[in-house]
């Protein structure tokens, strides 16, 4: 694929929503995007199928909670200097980046690192969406580390981790994080081509695009909701899909605690009674809730969009009062195997399980 | 100078004395040591003079909150570990190691580095005393900085961190070891034989085995405590020195929390009515006041003793009714220097200055 500035919009809308309200303001994802493509050129992307068994790959992601990201952004200097560290650290530029997770800011920060250093972006991602965890990766799933990974301030400070677990590398990571102000960059899952192609989430950068699309197009036509299910019910992830509520926000809560933004929002029908809807969320939505019954629950995807618009609304952008659609839909199979379950399944957020897939909840 | 395996014990305990109640407790120290030197061999300690200027040392510590020292000791592999990535890191290999500071487990944890690796132990520290935060070193005091700086905990779990100045390093290291669990192996203070002989506080290897030597030469005689302070003012740093308070504990808080054990202790007379003493510390102990007057504050030496055995007494066991002497002694020039006591002066622990040497407080 190829994305062009002008494309930049759709792309960090559709990333926004597959974000499922994590990953920062797709705003502030544009802006940085369009001002390396700007300096440096439009990034190439590579299909995983092209990448060589042995090429090495890295993640490259911001990492802290949303509601400090939209306050402090990426410098540039400072994604180099991740690729850089963990290079020095291996002994080897990396062949291609790939995003850890497709959402938000996390799906435009790759793009600004492939256009600044040349190094080409994979079509794919290592979540299929977000999630607020750097175990939580099906790389990790299926046997590759994050480790060694490195870790960059705005100042440059930096630090490069060795773990000998993925859940060991988050706690590491994420006091570094907290400790370096909650916004900074990371390289990490140094893994192969050939783990790429076996278990990276693909062409998820293309589908981020023409969802962007769908609700451009749907906003033309005045139905962007419902342009965008039509577009999800198309794809092979995230074909299984519905419109869970439409309401009002009439309860938020919102902290930034321990390196996440975590809490909670209720929701009411937008006059009269009805049924109320509640959304559970560590930097990304978690689980919903419909009188107090679980509906869709990770990793199956939770987004909530501006009624209207459709314009997806993170989790730190979540205000009393907003009207808005919360949309479940499906992920693909290899999220939803045992394995998977364990490291990103409602339990491991502690959340009552088991995990039951959405279809099977909401379309019997 | 040479130690041998009959000194150890002296060794600890004089600097136990040095360690100012930080260090963690002598007695784990020996044990570390002793267990070392029976596998390893007697280490090769050489004198700071010796070393060539371009010759490459790491300074080699434990880092943590004493109270948790005390519970989780070093296991050997992560000491060789901490050397082997900051070396990787630098891509050579140290000539020689050093201790960060002289107190408790860090002057014995080099004994152990040295033993293990074959690589030659200076007979000098950084601090010529104890203190609880990395950038407070003499090194950092003249201009060389504690970074690139390897942290390992005991499940080989590790970091590099690269700080653009040792406060950063600090808080980094700090954040990274509360995470790991409070008890972590650093080798840090990549420094050259040139800085080591210009700015490290030398021969403080003997000086604390004299003062272990002093004191179990005093308990033959039935003079520990006088002994010791013999022995201190004959000594070119430590020569001001005097028992600055003789009674007992009456009160104590101690708390560990955010990567120290912090808190104070108050004494009274053995009997009768008379001066109270307050003893404030930080892993080690910064100020003494009597009846609320300042007597002697860091960067100058406090150091709590049994009244009796003249035993050093780490903060973590402080006890109420214990019956104790307070010592305090004067440290080098090198100490004393405005740029010093930026670093480790009293205004840098937040308490009132302005700093003023012991000898014109107490022996005027």
């Amino acid at each position: 694929m190829k994305l062009e500035l002008t494309d930049l919009e759709d792309f960090a809308r559709g990333a926004a929503f597959l974000g499922t309200g994590g990953g920062g303001d797709p705003y502030i994802g544009k802006l940085l995007a369009q001002h390396a493509i700007r300096e440096f050129g439009v990034p190439t992307i590579i299909e995983p199928e092209d990448l060589a068994d042995d090429a090495l790959v890295f993640a490259i992601a911001m990492l802290g909670a949303p509601t400090v990201l939209v306050e402090k952004a990426a410098c540039g200097d400072d994604i180099d200097l991740a690729i850089d560290k963990l290079s020095e650290r291996l002994g080897r530029r990396p062949d291609a980046l790939i995003p850890i997770e497709i959402g938000g800011v996390n799906s435009t920060v790759p793009l600004v690192a492939s256009a600044r250093t040349g190094i080409p972006l994979v079509n794919a991602d290592g979540m299929g969406r977000a999630f607020p965890e750097i175990q939580m990766v099906t790389f990790n799933v299926y046997g590759s580390k994050p480790t060694p990974l490195s870790v960059v301030d705005e100042h440059l400070n930096s630090a490069i981790i060795d773990a000998k677990d993925a859940k060991t590398a988050e706690d590491l990571v994420r006091s570094v994080a907290i400790q370096m102000g909650l916004s900074v960059i990371t390289a990490n899952y140094p893994v192969s081509g050939d783990v790429v192609k076996k278990y990276a989430i693909k062409h998820t950068l293309t589908i981020a695009l023409e969802i962007g699309r769908a609700i451009s197009q749907g906003r033309k036509e005045g139905c962007p909701v419902e342009a965008l299910v039509n577009y999800l019910r198309s794809t092979k992830y995230y074909k299984h899909c519905k419109i869970l509520y439409d309401g009002k926000i009439t309860d938020i809560k919102r902290e930034t605690t321990k390196g996440f933004s975590v809490g909670f929002c209720r929701l009411e029908p937008l006059s009269g009674s009805g049924d109320s809807m509640e959304v559970v969320f560590q930097n990304e939505n978690l689980a919903a809730k419909i009188n107090g019954k679980m509906v869709t629950m990770v990793p199956d995807l939770i987004c909530i969009v501006d009624r209207e618009t459709a314009e997806p609304v993170p989790v730190e952008a979540l205000r009393y009062g907003q009207r808005v659609k919360i949309i479940g839909a499906s992920v693909p199979p290899i999220m939803r195997t045992p394995e998977a379950l364990d490291i990103f399944g409602p339990q491991a957020f502690g959340l009552d399980g088991p995990y039951t897939p959405i279809e099977d909840i909401v379309m019997p």
